[in-house]
């Protein structure tokens, strides 16, 4: 994809911080961490969502970002505990359109959190979760 | 594990809003949703950090998310994009020891969001990028 960022950078035409390469996937320094260290890992191929993704591609992001949680884990650099994070469409917060998986350090403090709807601290009645799990099953 | 919420529904000791199983892995809903449509996914077996899990079930819970992710966008509820996201310990956000993959649905204006530090508006120099690319890659 001509003006994918990710895949300028898959294909060092823009430099990034990179930490890990092979055939499927490159990972590297998101250039606006929450924390030092904040690795993004994307597949090579251009792809927007996970689901123009295939199953092979998807299991393997998923073991490197793995590896990565343990090599962040013991590189020296502040971390507490890891979170990942994908936004899947513009909605949910993805800002390039091509699939990329967040892995970042965490620590006590940090500054770095979560935003709730007013409605979160309301719990469902569990007819509620079983009417959405219904529909979810249909689709399946 | 005897004292795990995770391991009791798995078991079937506790009831569950669940959408999918098979030999790994457990999906049913969370109880305290962002959206409706909130899936958990869990491996069976008792583990409580993603390092915990061999690969094969890493690869297997990053499937099952895709093929989750689809069902709730053709399900009928409300729905325009989907976040992906895992606490890996307590300061992530880990709430039960038991490694859990959240898929939920996100619509605009649906109320979540992230909280960023302070710092995070200033873009670091490429050099701290570097130094942080350096010590991961040395760890892994």
């Amino acid at each position: 994809m001509k003006d994918c960022i990710f895949c300028k950078i898959v294909n060092k035409k823009v430099p990034s911080s990179q930490v890990y390469e092979d055939d499927m996937v490159i990972a590297f320094m998101d250039v606006q961490p929450v924390n030092a260290g904040h690795i993004l890992i994307v597949p090579k191929k251009h792809a927007k969502l996970i689901n123009d993704l295939d199953d092979n591609t998807v299991a393997h992001l998923a073991v490197i970002s793995k590896k990565l949680n343990g090599a962040i884990r013991s590189s020296g650099l502040k971390v507490e505990a890891i979170n990942h994070f994908m936004a899947d469409g513009e909605v949910a917060g993805q800002e390039v359109a091509h699939v990329h998986l967040h892995v970042f350090p965490r620590f006590k403090n940090d500054g770095f959190g979560l935003k709730f709807p007013d409605k979160y601290s309301k719990l469902p009645p569990r007819s509620d979760l079983e009417k959405a799990a219904k529909k979810i099953k249909a689709a399946l």
